[in-house]
């Protein structure tokens, strides 16, 4: 997750040479029966859990168990994503209709209206009192190695309502460690009804998007959300929460999954 | 750039209801000859700016007067790049050769190859002393409202290099703010080959790009650094520089653009 590197420091007194540990950043590109359907700038490791968390929060599986298994191809970063037998994805559609990210400034995709890809209505449930959630955060930071060495890894982590941690994945990206943590979970637990998303950072459109789709009712950011993401969580009935810091936290959509 | 909500704000104390300003985040369709190229998530505000920034830092234009003008098309936000004459642009493969970022998850790209697109080597120059660079972040905090009101935003800064400030721009995607201000500056000075990239956060991948392909040679960020945002500046002798915070920062690569 990490690489060395030779770099010098200023201070207001002066320059040091010396070593400072960088996320590590590469791409992996994902194929489905041979067709390329994307190019994920990720930090290395856990690439099957990336491929199948991504699998299932962008809609192109519905399930975990239509993934037979991920390979890799080549020497590369590239992993093919073998079907179950009987699943049928045309890879071009996603080829064709992969959309952006408030993070990204590039997209192949036709049309406005997609970006709000089908979400399910979330069922009501589960509730949870304001500590359990303002004990997920201290969490997840206590399980973020990464974040203090480099100081540039996003964290996902994954609990269930009593506040055990089930996943929890570093990444550069933001999205992906959200993939990475879903896909670890998704391996051996599906559906995901009844537990919290916590990141490390803001909940942007597509963090929320990929919660809701992949069923998981309550996220929640130690920063800010945006305002489609709070859209987003209202249409679907996700539970929108923010700043989760201090003890405290703000509630953007969905307060009925708040106990008291 | 802000949405007023509803929300509610727990502490360890209780609960109030109040209103929250929301970091506003809207699709953006940008089209060339009718032909949709990009769908960006970004921050209402400067689309002109933004639709230019971004077709010249992913090289889609090589010079601002290739771009005649931008034009919305109907009601919805949907712009169309107006080419000028003799110019030609082939929008079918900015479409299919759409490449991801580190926080994007999605990707129509169809090699990793690509996403080291070409990026001109930067001639040598300008330098600048330790105290130059150390005054950069906090103009760029005193120049970015959008941040302290939603906690939401991202910034880039374009300064010369006595330090004046020549375009600011704030965006719920850090690439967007980077296209903004590239956006806005290069409608009245181009090559920018004498000016100092400052953004909020960390520098990424895309971020190091974006400033490679429009010719920016110094490149700052508020945090991190990635390690592919340090080989492309290796490879394209941009001075790469992290933690400009307090004072001080650390220099990735480039550091001949440093004096003394």
């Amino acid at each position: 997750m990490k690489v060395e590197r030779e770099v010098i420091r200023f201070s207001a007194t002066g320059s040091t040479v010396g070593t400072d540990e960088l996320a590590d950043e590469r791409p992996l590109e994902l194929r489905i029966a041979g067709v390329p359907i994307a190019v994920i700038m990720r930090t290395p490791g856990h690439e099957a859990a990336l491929a199948r968390g991504f699998s299932l929060t962008e809609g192109i599986l519905l399930h975990p168990r239509e993934l037979a298994g991920v390979e890799p191809v080549g020497e590369g970063d590239r992993l093919e994503l073998q079907l179950s037998p009987g699943v049928e994805v045309d890879p071009e559609r996603f080829r064709r209709n992969a959309y952006t990210t408030s993070s990204c400034g590039v997209c192949g995709k036709a049309s406005i209206d997609a970006v709000l890809v089908a979400a399910r209505r979330l069922p009501p449930g589960p509730r949870l009192t304001p500590s359990q959630i303002s004990a997920l955060a201290p969490r997840l930071r206590a399980g973020q190695p990464g974040f203090e060495a480099t100081g540039g890894l996003h964290a996902a982590g994954i609990f269930d309502i009593d506040g055990e941690l089930l996943a929890i994945a570093e990444d550069v990206g933001r999205h992906n460690a959200v993939d990475k943590a879903i896909g670890l979970l998704a391996e051996r637990r599906w559906p995901l009804g009844e537990v919290v998303l916590q990141v490390s950072g803001r909940v942007s459109f597509e963090v929320a998007q990929k919660a809701a789709v992949a069923g998981i009712p309550v996220v929640a950011g130690v920063s800010a959300a945006s305002s489609l993401a709070a859209e987003l969580a209202d249409e679907t009935g996700l539970t929108l929460i923010g700043f989760t810091r201090d003890g405290g936290f703000v509630v953007y959509a969905g307060a009925d999954r708040i106990a008291g």
